[in-house]
């Protein structure tokens, strides 16, 4: 059961600090409380929607600020109740006065995402289309504005809610049969569920493996820079981040804890770590840079394994990639290369690229690798790419089940206990979509506005 | 003479970081621009003032936000001209890549404080008006927020104006005098010109006596409390602040800089400044303590000067404040008093509290007067207040030439002379409200927006 709240609710739309500041209300209340504190050419009350309204924010006879009002009647709003856009002048004084003036009028403060919300309770959108603003919001590159974009019109959700009426309709026939159960009929074509279910798998799986993708594209892709002391670790990322960020010195282990720099390359963020060198050491404060250098290295997706090429004794030591990371070898230093570059045995093994860290010789190779480990045009392209944690473990669930109930269709199993099986299928599909919700869900989801 | 600028501009008008920004453009081809990438149910261009439209914004093919703009036309707006905001989703991403969008159409990025520049260029409100805008914007108190508020509504330059047309009115029948000087005739009559000068001048003394007050309420009144080490300046200081904001040991000398809090007490801001205690040292770092508490001393508006009640010995040094300057005399730790407090002979000389920084007690007393000397209540009740230094300027420089005009004028002295006298009474003037003015004023005006 979802409380639908009818209080009237107010907070600023924009970040207070620039010129203007749009301050927000919604709710049955919003016109009629507005009109207590605003003076302008006539009552908003008369005002019609989409009509914006010069003039005054009052607080008993004193002029708080001259403002523009907004006015949006239901269901012609982002919530689909009556809202007002009051745009006033951006300072803290105002703002906070405002607000104050609004609650004392019976709105109260808008929890966060409460605004959204009511759009998604009002059927304004569905529950992934609302997660996708705060996406939105929060994206900082093109890649993840566009993963967010794609998710906001309703890209997958769109898809697995019609699947998911197709597999109601048959496992309403399904249940049918559980009234006829001495008889045994099949009222429910079993090869039309066969495929209906092997359609959804197919479509569950396919958004199930790019969500690490997704989720790269949307946190920033972690390359982790790791290596000997004094392979130039330090200088490749100040290269990589066009500054100095890095402090960089001729002396073995001169960058004792790890150093992340974010930065953009058409449009994907990556996040370069620069790590402690790898090496034994009775030092504690080295010891504990080396733990961390290990941690990046665990969460990293491109790791960037360093040589000098003038030491080609050193080894890849021994780590091992997990499935999901990339391992690129980058010798450095050839333009201090004494004589020609042998192609060793361990080129054949790891992508190896030859560099010059200092001057920058061969770098735009490694990036140009780079953006195609990263595939990001794929998101630019409007291909469905799930970026959501909370999806994501919903396909992983939907797909179980899945898998269960087409087992069970193999067996010949029961339709009472197949039917169960696709109802936990039809269950995780919804908690996607916001079909199948609770207050609790909503909660966790809109706080994180 | 002003260069009217014909260029249609863009900035975002909000801070970004919101769920909204709001992106605004001004000028000719503002509507025009938006029609080539905005899709919304009809053009723009058809359109009417005042209202919304809900729509996308569009890149190519691609959605890049999904949007509510408003449309003001001509002169329906803040600047006068044909203007658009667009309400977009407050990502950087999204609202760089909206004003890259818009750039391309041929607008270009707004300079500081252009908009207002340009609803002053339009007529849309005076010089000093325009200046206020900066102010209400910046303003975080009460009172320099009803400082700015009146200023913006006009109050005081809408007077100036109108004597400074008066003064337009008799000079011009001053200077008809000089087409007919060997006549000795006198069209302007002198009592009447007399009673002029000394309105105006009566008007300038008491805007530009109102300045002190003024710039203290905008920057905030700057409160210093000294004495000598140990007495329970930083004590007090964490009182006043509500807070533990220094650090306070029973070490004679605990604060070796000076620290400045500021914080609100009924919508006036005070500047708490802790100093360095004063007393003679030959520890270099303690000496420069010392040097900074003179400087916060000179610059203090209200001077706290602390002694501990059981060592009535210590006397006031030798500070003598400025006129400007009150000093207060504060009696602490009364809490540890030994005996009865005896009034001393200081008691006579300056405003003395009895406190105890530790407990709170007689601190509420020591507010009420700083409420008192401040008499931000004037601010409150839409007196005129001039809070800025560049009409400060130009009052001390219309009260030169007002004297010296009335001299001239005493003196029986020549029309043609008087009336340069009375030019240069009009020309500062109007630089408050902006008749008189050069892009080189305008420039350094608005580029503290």
């Amino acid at each position: 059961m979802i409380f639908h709240d009818t209080e009237t609710i107010v907070a600023p739309a924009t970040a207070v600090g620039g010129a203007l500041c749009v301050i927000r209300i919604s709710g049955k209340e919003a016109i009629a409380i507005c009109d207590n504190i605003f003076q302008g050419r006539k009552p908003l009350s008369e005002a019609k929607t989409a009509t914006l309204h010069y003039g005054n924010i009052v607080d008993g006879g004193v002029v708080v600020d001259d403002v523009v009002v907004s006015v949006f009647r239901a269901p012609h709003s982002y919530t689909g109740e009556d809202s007002i856009e009051i745009s006033a002048h951006g300072s803290r004084y105002i703002v906070n006065k405002i607000l104050s003036l609004i609650t004392h009028q019976g709105a109260r403060i808008a929890e966060a995402g409460e605004f959204t919300r009511r759009a998604f309770l009002a059927g304004r959108m569905d529950l992934s289309q609302a997660e996708a603003v705060a996406d939105i919001i929060a994206s900082s590159s093109q890649a993840a504005h566009a993963i967010a974009s794609t998710q906001m019109r309703g890209a997958y959700s769109d898809e697995l809610r019609a699947l998911r009426e197709e597999l109601i309709r048959i496992t309403s026939l399904l249940e049918l049969e559980l009234d006829f159960s001495e008889e045994d009929v099949e009222f429910a074509n079993r090869d039309e569920l066969r495929n209906l279910l092997n359609t959804i798998l197919n479509k569950v799986n396919s958004l199930a493996n790019s969500f690490s993708l997704g989720n790269a594209l949307k946190e920033g892709i972690m390359v982790a820079i790791a290596g000997r002391p004094n392979v130039g670790k330090s200088t490749l990322l100040n290269r990589l981040a066009g500054e100095d960020r890095a402090m960089v010195s001729d002396i073995a282990g001169t960058t004792r804890d790890t150093i992340e720099i974010t930065t953009n390359i058409d449009g994907v963020t990556y996040r370069f770590i620069d790590t402690a060198g790898m090496h034994s050491t009775n030092d504690r404060l080295e010891q504990m840079g080396i733990e961390r250098t290990e941690q990046a290295l665990r969460k990293a997706r491109i790791i960037l394994w360093m040589q000098d090429c003038n030491e080609c004794h050193s080894s890849m030591e021994d780590f091992s990639p997990t499935p999901n990371q990339t391992l690129l070898r980058v010798v450095n230093k050839i333009d201090l290369m004494e004589g020609h570059h042998t192609p060793s045995a361990q080129d054949e093994l790891v992508p190896t690229f030859y560099i010059s860290a200092k001057s920058g010789e061969g770098v735009d190779k490694l990036i140009e690798e780079f953006k195609s480990l990263t595939n990001a045009s794929s998101a630019y392209e409007g291909e469905v790419i799930v970026s959501s944690q909370r999806h994501y473990d919903a396909l992983i669930q939907s797909r179980t089940a899945l898998q269960s109930a087409l087992n069970a269709l193999n067996a010949g199993i029961s339709s009472d206990l197949l039917s169960e099986d696709i109802r936990q299928v039809m269950h995780h599909i919804g908690t996607i979509t916001g079909e199948i919700t609770s207050d609790d869900i909503l909660k966790s989801i809109f706080s994180k506005f």
